[in-house]
């Protein structure tokens, strides 16, 4: 049985995609994938995702560098959920962080705090393009 | 600002949340969040999801005891994806493992693989309350 078989997308043809560094089990993102996306990283080595707000296939990294290698690809029990490990170069968020999950809850969620230093400003990873 | 301002709820008032132990950084599941089960997260310290398929609101581990207690809540950049730091008790899977994403892709997405061992067996957890 193909893998393929075993995944269940949305109604939009969507399955969300976890982003874990395989080196350190860091997670960077989550994205979501159409089944063109993940066939294509599949082939690439490289993560694809569909862009729900542009409606749009993209490679991460396509415009900042910033790519990632493909390590493995899991699929959860309910074959829903992705969960890809890869080698990530330079920072994962567009907002310059290694991970997108820079912030966390503090006082009961009445406030948050920054959990790590921003890599580069987004100017300097998307500005030039500009 | 709330943290609570920071995030972006789907149109049926969900937000998926990445589970992940803390003290070896395994992505153990992922499941959906509505507020209320999000404040009864940060109210009690275990986690609490909205079944989608139940159309329900649950404590991890009301049934099997596999609860998992709180370390640390982030939130991503665009605010609509949450990871979660935990100590899971026993199995986080419904279906015995410890994570989810016991299964991975081989040969380009012709076969998969089953990459843990099975820590119980389903009937095992659940199947005393029948």
């Amino acid at each position: 049985m193909s893998f393929y078989d075993k995944l269940k997308f949305t109604d939009d043809g969507l399955i969300p995609a976890i982003i874990q560094e395989a080196s350190t089990g860091r997670v960077l993102m989550m994205a979501w994938m159409n089944r063109a996306s993940l066939e294509s990283t599949i082939k690439t080595g490289k993560t694809h995702f569909w862009s729900r707000s542009r409606q749009k296939f993209w490679m991460k990294g396509e415009e900042s560098g910033h790519t990632q290698t493909v390590r493995d690809i899991a699929f959860d029990c309910d074959g829903d959920v992705l969960l890809i490990q890869v080698d990530q170069i330079g920072a994962a968020c567009h907002e310059g962080f290694k991970s997108c999950f820079f912030r966390s809850v503090e006082a009961a969620g009445a406030s948050f705090r920054t959990t790590e230093s921003q890599l580069q400003k987004p100017e300097d990873i998307y500005g030039k393009k500009k």
